[in-house]
């Protein structure tokens, strides 16, 4: 709430010199300090056939942050107006016949802005869905010319799933490294030039792109970046009201395993212990 | 796919007679069975101040879950059209100011139909949120009456989070076992006659009536939940491509810990290992 915002922000705190960074007494850093006191327009790509989750997995926690924390939302799509989850038609395979999902339920999101009347953005998010497939198979490239036009105005720029691929068509993961669903690894990592697919993460940054695994693990990402733009605090409350305990080790990825992806780390347990955020026993 | 769902459907599963159950070679259950062979008709209830991953935690599974199996999705508000997430105007406590979060960003999504014009229902499910505080607060109580007046057609009620509260007011709770979101109990286990509120849950059954605790619990109970309806197959493999690893224990509950609910289980560990379902090591 606001108040709690406010007297977060008139807190008269002291500071230290931890590695070489100004934290203040609650732990905060003089950059996460700045963060709390201006306001950030954060982006949100929609597209017919997104996956639900990889879009209101992390805006749940964004959404949540915004009643501590300045933030805009502009929701961006071709028109705005509705955007269907609903897979659109497309090919799963060579010599296939098209893929006709038209009779699977249809969550819709309203879209705010177009890709021609979005505002200034500080951060944008990309979600994946089958609706990926579909663009690129209509050599529809609005997207990523998007995410290429936009990438130099932005602090942040973070894809959830498959929606790495449009990054990697985008150019922007050219020399970087990058993660994705592993469930659709064999089609995912053949996109982009020169980009090093990671095959065992739940998530990767890369400078200031931030990739997940699949559609859930952008909520572990989305904590993992909420806490390096804002700190714990008030990250943590945040995320004991919305009772979720995040994985916060970027290594684990179980579903590599499980999915069989090349190179994926095998050695490691499938299981992870995972608690409240920010607590001890 | 179809395809998959058809070859599932077309299978001549041999049967076992397990626990006075009919059980398929798979596992399945006669009734597993039976509801992989028929439509359902799920219904959605959204309200302005819905809770964003309350809606959407579930939904994902169940749009997943509609890529095999045959459902239709109402969403269902006052009006059709978009429904905002952003909480209006509340009070929080007696003789304070009322919260104004339009500050708040505002996801948006679409509804199709009004409770007059709702379909016929097997499923019902109720989230919760701020706007539910604003819905008692102004005795608006349109949707516990559409609760209350399409229980009776309905196979299953689902609650998320605050969305309890609509079902004890609606009447529905009485004489049950019921859970909600942990931060906000004070508030919420004061609702319904006769409701036997649990204060350690990550959720609870009480015949057709399924309530989860706060917003993120909601996955994990839809995960048993889908469970219940059509077994481990294919909801596993949905599971390992959504890539949540799905809390199973409906007794562990650490956000009662966290926020002191009076008669939580301080006994229990906080911590809970997960893995992806359906896989052990």
């Amino acid at each position: 709430m606001k108040t709690f915002c406010r007297s977060l922000h008139g807190l008269a705190l002291g500071t230290l010199l931890i590695a070489g960074q100004l934290v203040t007494v609650q732990g905060q850093t003089e950059a996460q300090k700045a963060n709390a006191n201006r306001t950030l327009s954060v982006g949100y790509i929609l597209f017919p056939g997104f996956e639900p989750l990889d879009v209101f997995g992390p805006l749940e926690m964004i959404f949540s942050m915004s009643y501590y924390m300045n933030m805009t939302l502009a929701t961006i799509a071709e028109t705005v107006g509705p955007v269907s989850a609903r897979p659109p038609l497309h090919y799963m395979a060579p010599n296939e016949p098209p893929m006709d999902l038209s009779y699977m339920i249809n969550p819709q999101v309203v879209a705010t802005h177009t890709f021609e009347t979005a505002p200034k953005l500080d951060i944008l998010l990309v979600p994946g869905g089958t609706g990926n497939v579909a663009l690129e198979q209509k050599n529809d490239t609005k997207v990523e010319d998007f995410v290429r036009e936009r990438y130099p105005e932005l602090e942040y720029l973070l894809s959830v799933c498959t929606g790495a691929i449009t990054l990697a068509r985008s150019g922007v993961l050219e020399g970087r490294r990058a993660t994705s669903n592993k469930g659709a690894w064999a089609q995912t990592a053949t996109h982009g030039k020169n980009v090093t697919w990671v095959p065992s993460a739940r998530w990767v940054v890369d400078g200031n792109v931030w990739t997940s695994s699949g559609v859930a693990a952008g909520m572990d990402m989305a904590y993992a970046f909420l806490r390096e733009l804002y700190g714990d605090s008030p990250l943590n409350t945040l995320m004991s009201n919305v009772e979720y305990a995040p994985h916060t080790d970027a290594s684990w990825d179980p579903f590599s395993v499980v999915h069989n992806v090349p190179g994926a780390n095998k050695t490691r347990s499938l299981v992870d212990c995972v608690g409240p955020a920010g607590f001890t026993e």
